[in-house]
Formats: C-alpha cells, structure tokens, sequence
C-alpha cells in the first residue's frame, strides 16, 4: 500500500475557513471543481465531477476545524476503496494541512499524476481561503496530457 | 519505505531539453535554486542551495533523454540516502517525467511538505522548458511556512 502526501499552510488564523471549504458544497466547488454536489454531512456522498469523469466520496469522519475523512465509492477503478484523510491545526499565522491519499494498492503512473495534480488543487484551496479565489476544474492548472 | 511520486506532461517534442534541464547546472539553475554548483557528470556530486539549506546530490545513472538517478550524500537527516529517480519519455507532443524520491524511512511530516514541494518545483521545471522561465527558488512558489 502507497500513499500521496501533502501539506500546505494556510495564512489565516483559524482553521475554520479551511474546514468549511472542506465541509461544504460551495466551499468544495470554490478549489477542486466546479461542478459539486451531494451532501457534505456525516455518511453523506459528495458528487465531484470534472470534464474527464469524477468521483463520489461518503463523508466517513467530520471532526471540526481538525479531521475530514473521505472514502472512495464511485470513480476510476484505481480510486476505488482509497481514502482521503485531511488533518488541520492551528500553528501561529498559518492553518497547517496534512494530507494523505491512502490505499492505493500500486504505484502506477496514474498515481504519479494524481499526486502532481492533488498538490495543484491544495494550492487551490490555499488560494481561495487567502485571496477568495481558487482554481477549481475547468479552470485548473494543467500537469499534463491527462488533466 | 515511502516514496514520493509525480508525474507531469512538458510540451516538447523530444525529451532532449528536459534531459539538459536535468543534467547541466544551468538547466537545473533554472527551475530548482539560482544557487546551483558541482558537477553534472556520471559520479560527480551536484550541490543546491537554498535559503533555508541545501542538498547534495550523488550522480548515479544518466541515460542521456531516458533517465537520471540522484542520490543523496548531503543535506536534511530524513533525505540522506533516498534517492531521486528521473524517468522521461516522448509521447505524442509531450515529453512525460515521471518522478520518483524514494527510500524515506517513515511518512514524516517534512515527508508531506517536500512532496508538495516537488510538485512545484516539477510544473517549475514544466514552464522552464515551454516558456523559457522557471520559478527556482529563491523565486519559488511558497506552499507554507516552512519554504
């Protein structure tokens, strides 16, 4: 078992705005796509659609402003099963974000380019919740023939 | 034994500037760190410095527009004796690199951090070969507040 990794900080000086642009629908849509929706509470499935496919995540552990943990139901066979578990705290300015994709049973090139792209959608996320403005798909950066 | 892993599309229609970009101080001065010295060569030892630091990098395999293998002789505790593994290969109008920085002893969190930190110097390395002008530190994009 592999996993992708990633942490970025975010300037601002509570967890709660990162939380929320996890923990809700108009939050989710402001950094990773767009087209967003489903129910973002506890046992809820959350429908994250992109031109190429997507994928619907049940909302598996909601601790405010410090844990979201998402399980894979629906999207690429790779996909299938993984979880996405993003940790939060406080450190000084800035709200660090841990987090990890885990699961995946191989290191195949696809993970290679999820990986890459993850860290371009925590980027994303960094942005909306400094600036008020992120880059969800389809206005996303671009790694490769496969975006 | 964790790895990091990433994967990004360069448009180019040969893998020759992303090989140079790889494997000449200059090429790597561009998208890495300004501060870039040693040699390039097969057994030579490449030195990067950064404001906060710096690694040196064992050349250990160079197959000239297919791979390069660095291994780490100096630098952060967690990262001496992993090793960075550069693969590249044309495909269509692109050129893939596929990396890989394994052999981290646990998934610690400097672990996440420089994962997402690769991830950006590599769409740096992207835009050195496209346009011309990378983003090496200490002009690097800032994931948090341990850049």
């Amino acid at each position: 078992m592999v996993d992708i990794l990633h942490r970025v900080g975010v300037e601002t000086p509570t967890t709660e705005k990162v939380y929320d642009a996890l923990t809700t629908v108009e939050g989710l849509a402001g950094w990773w796509t767009d087209d967003t929706k489903g129910s973002a509470d506890l046992g809820g499935v959350l429908e994250f659609r992109f031109p190429a496919g997507g994928f619907d995540m049940e909302v598996v552990e909601l601790r405010p402003s410090e844990r979201v943990v998402w399980r894979v139901v629906g999207g690429p066979e790779e996909w299938i099963g993984t979880t996405i578990d993003w940790q939060l705290r406080r450190d000084g300015d800035y709200t660090i974000v841990l987090f990890r994709h885990q699961g995946w049973r191989e290191p195949v090139e696809f993970m290679h380019h999820c990986s890459t792209k993850w860290g371009t959608y925590l980027m994303s996320l960094k942005s909306l919740v400094e600036t008020g403005k992120g880059a969800p798909a389809p206005h996303d950066v671009r790694v490769s023939d496969w975006d």
